[in-house]
């Protein structure tokens, strides 16, 4: 069971709310002898960290995480991994509007109507501060994986302004506030975004994942294939409405020829001339590229006022200010990249369990393409 | 873990091969006291079965359930139901070939490169043979959750021809083999489809999902969210390789307000103005509608040959000729529906686990829609 | 979750009733290119099956096994392994009583506290019949664990009649209808059963199971101990109340000193002194021959008439006539050793998942010893 | 999977070495809505604290839990509730020999032999400190199942001094430092104990639980059994090498008609004539008292010095001064409890999931009966 864990093998537990005293997860199943200290943690959670740029949330939290067991002398032990990363501005604030109306597009009235109570303050277990938890394991999950494997994430579109794959440069991704691989789509998003939250609205946005190095033959035949492992861990963060796998939706479009990814011999290797099945056939890892996408939704947390309910069953209007990202979407990034990191991470534990001495056939794995 | 297992507490583990002497599943948890024959389990078979049109494989498959275990008199037990059927039609064949060459698309390769082997006989294990048990799982899954609950698939998209929403009608999905809610979507396809057939081609389609009926307060929080295990569902799927939830991938190019589902009171119950959340926030149902859509890639057998490989490493061309559905999509719906069953049987009786005494909210859910 | 499920990697479920058409079990996990027939199960299935000498039930079972997925020419594929095998000898009789009335001792009553109705056919789902499948798994497991794991079982004692340990001859088990490492102990029982049986008795029974070759390592620090699953592995078996580890509960009327397993090199290995600790310290193998026991009650179906209820709640008086192992010890023997084949291949796979590149410091075992 | 979770509705997973900055667990699945602060979880810490008497080690800590997460305005949210303990009393310490040398008994050379390293001070994850998050998980547990259930704990052996059944009296477990329910045998093991002391030695120990006002029904028939879970936990717990339920291993000397606990009806009820069963039948609770015992092991870390070895593969000699309990199982009572609560909470939820409306037939539960 798995309300609040994550993996199998390699397997996140995270704890938490926004405003409680701290949060946190626990990784177990970790290789012992990887070397590991909080600094191969921190400049992870840095990237995803609120208050960087004016296009985030302003609540200013370091982030700063603490290895509280299952590292001893600088390297894992095999035992679970404790990661704490204190609250620290929790703002004092007048919580009795949220704590009696519903606002659209938030959890707060499942939460009342699964369990008949919710921590209301900040959103409580439905915050996104629990996504700083993925990106701390998301970081241990990559020391398992090793340096072959490089996991990388940028948004392709924010609202409806999508990037041109032309101008694709994973360079660039780290020289503007929205992790795009697009110079000039950044530019043309820091204008959308500006106005955007000048009125006091949101916008979606779609990210893209991209693993590479992924040794082939991870993965399970049915239910417990690569890619809907991926599906359902990238579904599972906060807002996100889709997810595909190499060509998604745009696959239904295509016919069978256009769809298929034909190989041919390199020297004594196998390479692919596409990647339409996003380096994953069968459920099990092909050894190209692993590309995912997800569809993050606009931001719940508007000022524009709107009508909702009360939770004592009244109308009333809800508008909700405050310390807010605009695009959610912009921060997801990295938390895809974690939630692709653990998958992948236990999905090479599951693997060599069953396949200790598994690959005969050697591929030659070619870059990532979408169409 | 789950190679082969699926949900938790209602628990489905899968077996079998194409050209094996049967295919089956166990449902383990189901509750007792449920009437249950193999007559409730049959016609949801039925309507999967390949050789119904000729839109669909040949192979002749009677696919008649067996109940061997876990009903007594009539009534389920609470022990674990064994559901088998044999094959029939394992058409004799000359594997040669394909034991040889690896077809794209298929799962041919990643079988060799993660088990060192495999039974290339129709697909062996990677067959969509396998969702027939998927099937017969989610007719026990649709007892559990009972007729107030509503599960109905359809087919909205073959190719690049997507149906017109406004001309959704349940009552033709029965009336047509695509299980097209537009009836005139439908005379369009069938000339679409037959044109790609004789090219030697195949198509991708679009299926979406709607759930009635269902409680609020299924799912959890973090990695239990309902949305989470849908995705998951449906993306272990054969040939599935994009889902979404509600608005999905539109959910991006919205504002906040758009893309709200704002809330008022009819009468002592909440009412939502709009479903873009597919009844679905914070990962626990809402009360509205669940609706999810996924994305099949065209049918990776085709006739047209295109370049490969051999399993010795030598560069070969492959067609595959035989008896394969054109748009594996149509038939993906019931696998669909099934599959959503078995999310909801799992989480009813997860919630009803951790919450027996649950709801103190009443909604008033309203039909399910697009935008 | 694990109703009927065993294992986490090397993962069994089983199904099935006494009295329905057919039991099996679904084996997932399994490593690929493994060699396996019906005719390296069946041995097993023999060794258990009933009807084999006067001292147990004369229903005749012959069990034979049937393949039905996870096997192609004759390895295994690593997808999931169906076994089957069929009841032959349900034996038409009048379920009147049995249907009514609670038979001490057995599952009766608690099945329909916790289900509200039950197969009373022959104990149904509680039969011990079920173990058949356990013993099929069981087999696999062997194969996993290879030729350097050897698991073998023996009956320690008889009612009140225990063997005598410096006895002890292996070869003797095969010998005996009892399991017995101790011919004369095996004569003595001989005796005591026929009085018991001819008394409409009675007993119970204690065996003891050594897996000698097992590799060091295997097991997990805290709730994934080797020692803990294999206890609740054993407990998991029918009409057992106890399990031991090595000294086992002798261990609490020991000192330090006594209890102790000192260590000393051989060469460039390691030696125990002793082998109290069975095998296994902080839940993880040493590389000693593990060694566990169990204890198994007397068989509740006794001629002897007692007082009992009725489903309807009235007083009356219960004797099961009919065909009963009068010491359900006896068949236990080969389960037992069936269910720690399938611990040691579960924690194999674990252990290489987590610890690809283990061990550092080789074992020099020692055989087992007592004290 | 679960290297160091345990449960699966009502999960604990447990973090934290004995010499690293904190210690804790996170309680997932625990029911909303239940009252509980720190000081319901405090005073069973208390009872499992060292330094409380001379028979105990000296280790001085507080164990003062924090709770973290999981609880607002004093009630659980349904969400996961973190637990914390700081290590306050990490004696500073020259670990060299220990780092070096094996201790016979202990886990330094498994954990080496599994990870190829180990946090070597204080035993590191294998002290039994990890066992006062069992505790605090358990308190949780208590209050889950709620007052109807009471669970207690007693040691019945110190060493070969057995106590005397008829002089049974729970009111005399808190007035002495052993939970013994004997007066006269907490007297002659006092002296017993302080000559073991003195002696530079160690002793094992019995211990018994009692868990009244169990519903009936919990369990279920294979592989999650009650009783086989129960086992499987405490068997679990640092230094057991046994466990029973109701008769144990005396049930393998009794006949059938000795074993069987007969029914008769009281009014509308069912009354047991006795509980060999120790409250189990089938794997299901029957509504008796649930008995189980375990057997403790004498403390490995005893003065007397012997043989051993070192990592680098030298014969050495090693005696285990510091601050030790020269009888584990005293402190072993709580923790024995914790587990049981644990199971058994855990086997609440299972079972209200699959069997929401359960029971049909009132059973009387007697007082636990040993013979």
């Amino acid at each position: 069971m798995s309300h609040n864990s994550f993996g199998h093998l390699f397997r996140v537990t995270t704890w938490g709310e926004s405003h409680g005293p701290s949060i946190g997860c626990v990784v177990d199943g970790c290789p012992p002898g990887i070397w590991l200290t909080e600094a191969d943690i921190q400049p992870w959670l840095d990237r995803r960290r609120p208050g960087q740029s004016k296009f985030t949330t302003q609540r200013q939290e370091p982030d700063q995480v603490r290895i509280q067991s299952g590292v001893f002398e600088g390297r894992t032990t095999g035992t679970p991994i404790a990661l704490h990363i204190d609250n620290v501005d929790q703002r004092s604030k007048d919580y009795g509007p949220i704590a009696e109306a519903y606002r659209p597009g938030h959890a707060d009235l499942t939460y009342d109507l699964k369990y008949g109570l919710r921590d209301y303050r900040g959103g409580g277990r439905s915050s996104a501060r629990e996504t700083a938890c993925r990106v701390a394991a998301g970081a241990v999950a990559r020391k398992v994986l090793g340096d072959g494997v490089r996991i990388r994430g940028a948004l392709v579109q924010m609202g409806p302004h999508a990037i041109d794959r032309t101008r694709w440069d994973w360079d660039a991704v780290a020289t503007n506030p929205f992790f795009s691989p697009d110079p000039e789509a950044a530019l043309e998003w820091e204008g959308f975004l500006m106005s955007v939250r000048k009125a006091g609205s949101s916008t979606g946005a779609v990210a893209e994942l991209w693993a590479e190095g992924v040794p082939p033959g991870l993965g399970a035949p049915i239910y417990g294939k690569l890619d809907a492992d991926i599906a359902g861990a990238l579904m599972s963060i906060n807002a996100v409405k889709g997810v595909e796998i190499g060509a998604g939706f745009a696959a239904a479009t295509l016919s069978g020829e256009e769809n298929a990814d034909f190989m041919h011999m390199e020297g004594d290797r196998v390479a692919f001339n596409s990647n339409h099945a996003g380096g994953i056939l069968g459920g099990i890892s092909t050894g190209q590229t692993v590309v995912a996408r997800f569809a993050v939704k606009p931001t719940s947390s508007i000022l524009t006022p709107g009508p909702s309910v009360t939770r004592a069953g009244r109308d009333t209007e809800v508008s909700t200010a405050g310390r807010h990202d605009p695009c959610v979407g912009i921060r997801a990034v990295p938390v895809g990249e974690a939630m692709l990191a653990c998958v992948l991470a236990d999905h090479l534990l599951r693997h060599r369990a069953q396949n200790p001495d598994a690959p005969v056939l050697p591929i030659l794995p070619l870059p990532a393409q979408r169409t």
